[in-house]
């Protein structure tokens, strides 16, 4: 499918006034970058940039797109004749998948031609805005949940293809897996399931229910015991499969006092390998309250899609520099109220000290590289082509390193500041 | 595209322990419905029945699905060869489109055999949900606005396809035009669009930039009129379009006071027809306390993808009813602590006043229809054919009569409880 579409009607208009009066062709740079990080966030993750690389390759105006634009009049001849040859043939560079950002980090820069550049801003802020929310709470549950894995589940609260979306951000950022086929399909993310109360419910009993899926999936599958009385399923469950039950699903209730209790249970049982899976609108916050509690993984759903309360990151997509009509690039900046913005092509570093900790996200306009820093911008698209794919494991890991150099204070879970401030050259 | 894979990882194990012990083929009611509305929403709004038919028609597991399935080993060979098979041959009612709903309203049905039912659960609540959510917010922002009319222009703020999905809704709801092209595109909404600062910046002078847009696009266009400083620029639009300048749009500021100054500037300089269209994260309250301003019209986007704070709408699909082993239909419901469940399949009626006027949702088991009622269910899929599509537009004249239908409390604003009891007849 041609992602041309998934485009704002006035980056056509805009394109048409500016083909017509001869600047459409000058060079331009575009910067996208966030004034804030979700609210109390103390870091925000990149992520996104895997997908968005795939939707610039589908980035083309085809038959059907064009006759839309022509049906509607959105756009008049000359500028239909020239997305009909549009291809990127620029630039684009940008922090790597899975690194932390802070306000003001220049995290994807395109340069291009004014034409070719701003026809892309709607679809690059669609997949970052959506991903980097998505980042920005899957990290932090991560964190709060420890060595204990998650299962990510949230693919029936959020749009069918932002599930997707979600399951591989999830997987990015340190979940064990997702239960949506798609995301294991589309980018290779583990998938995993347990049962639904559905299938209690459709057995004449909870016994015949379990067996049924014991005897289907064997005795290390995942039984959910709580349709009816919690003690009764799983003494039932144990009955059934023996100590190498793999695990129980608890999805109501107070999880850490019903997991006491079912642990206990468990271990009388014998079934002392047996593991204890717990759900129910769990986020970051209660994640991090089960930690004393005998839970051995979560499954998180709402929170995980919806960004635990931040959907959306607040990533803008600017103007910064571009050529004036002597052909000399030139900074700019539009000067509305309450919304600043910084002229200027920028680089960016992160400052680490002599620990290898994180200390301050430098973003200058010279370019020149600070001593004791990383530079975080790597080339994504050179002349069109795209040269920074990667795998998602890469990323996943990229996304461990890049939590494990920021401060301690970065890992707090409680609402507060930047872990690190962003310091500008200019 | 198949929408099979949009699906979680269990309900295709479910599946296969199901066909494992024969009872796969027992007939079952899968319903959807809320336990509660979006937080002290007073209304709640279908939304997305006519993507679910689409998503329905393209459930089919062909051989890149089976394939994967294979590959990872997510189910066995008689579950991959069922699955090869597979279409839905049940029987779906439903709200229709536009529709209000209550906690309890049984918003859609799904009736067929157990296994064909269950595979469409996450799909189905994946679509509903996030339809649901933004009609939620939409609808009342619509109100707000009273007659002004309202753009939407979020795509940039959410994933790339769900911003298509929350076009969609928001014109179902109201919304005068989206920017969103492929929703143009894919669903008819108009499509609309301004300019953004980087069109200005773009150019050497705010005054170039203004007089290409009007060359290219007419005096009837709206400039974007805060890039540097808004009285300056005024005058400069009407300067160069003469007093048939259609619009100005403001993006930044305090938007009463700005909309003050440059209606009277607007006057002064002749352009009473000129209109004055504010953008700038507004919302349905802000929204509203624009309603004395002379503001003409509205640009919505963050708010409006994101459901206004309720970025999904906490729709479950639960099995209701299904055979037992003799053949006979049995209600069933789980007893899981704190997510009440009321087994058995529904019918719901809006029940009416003298006046017309909304007092109740009876939910009942009979089926009978109360006097003074309208049903609320009509038929969608009738033996796995879909005979419940419909044009957009019938879905957008329903919603406004549905809305209009609610007595007067439903459209408050603030924070509040159900506009009508929900009433079951059990």
């Amino acid at each position: 499918m041609s992602s041309a579409l998934l485009t704002d009607h006035y980056e056509l208009t805009m394109l048409q006034a500016a083909l017509r009066d001869g600047v459409a062709s000058r060079r331009a740079t575009f910067e996208v970058f966030a004034r804030h990080l979700p609210e109390g966030r103390r870091y925000g993750v990149v992520a996104g940039t895997g997908r968005l690389l795939d939707a610039l390759r589908d980035f083309r105006f085809g038959e059907r797109e064009l006759a839309f634009l022509r049906e509607n009049r959105v756009v008049d001849e000359p500028t239909l004749e020239f997305l009909s040859g549009y291809r990127f043939s620029g630039d684009v560079y940008g922090y790597r998948e899975g690194d932390c950002y802070f306000p003001g980090s220049p995290i994807l820069t395109v340069e291009g031609t004014f034409a070719e550049a701003v026809l892309l801003e709607t679809v690059v802020l669609s997949i970052l805005n959506h991903d980097c929310a998505i980042a920005a709470a899957a990290s932090r549950m991560v964190h709060a949940a420890g060595p204990r894995p998650i299962i990510e589940m949230g693919s029936r609260r959020t749009h069918e293809m932002a599930a997707v979306a979600a399951a591989r951000t999830a997987y990015l950022c340190g979940f064990a897996s997702s239960s949506n086929l798609m995301a294991g399909h589309l980018y290779g993310v583990p998938t995993a399931g347990t049962a639904a109360h559905a299938f209690t419910l459709l057995h004449d009993s909870e016994k015949a229910a379990f067996r049924a899926q014991i005897d289907s999936l064997g005795a290390g599958t995942t039984l959910l015991v709580d349709t009816y009385d919690v003690a009764e399923a799983v003494r039932t469950g144990v009955e059934l499969a023996g100590p190498d039950l793999g695990a129980v699903r608890l999805d109501s209730g107070d999880l850490a006092e019903v997991a006491y209790a079912v642990r206990a249970q468990l271990d009388e049982l014998g079934a002392h390998k047996t593991r204890i899976i717990v759900t129910s609108d769990l986020d970051e916050y209660t994640i991090a309250a089960l930690a004393a509690a005998p839970v051995d993984g979560y499954g998180v759903g709402t929170s995980l899609v919806t960004g635990s309360g931040a959907p959306t990151a607040a990533l803008v997509y600017k103007l910064v520099a571009r050529q004036d009509e002597e052909g000399v690039m030139r900074p700019v900046a539009k000067r509305s109220v309450g919304k600043p913005s910084r002229g200027g092509r920028k680089h960016a570093f992160r400052r680490l000290d002599e620990s290898g900790t994180a200390d301050a996200e430098l973003v200058t306009v010279s370019g020149e590289r600070p001593a004791g820093s990383r530079p975080l911008q790597v080339e994504l698209v050179r002349g069109g082509e795209i040269v920074g794919g990667e795998p998602l494991e890469a990323a996943r890991e990229r996304h461990r390193l890049a939590v494990a150099e920021l401060p301690a204070t970065a890992r707090q879970l409680a609402r507060g500041y930047e872990a690190v401030p962003t310091v500008f050259d200019e």
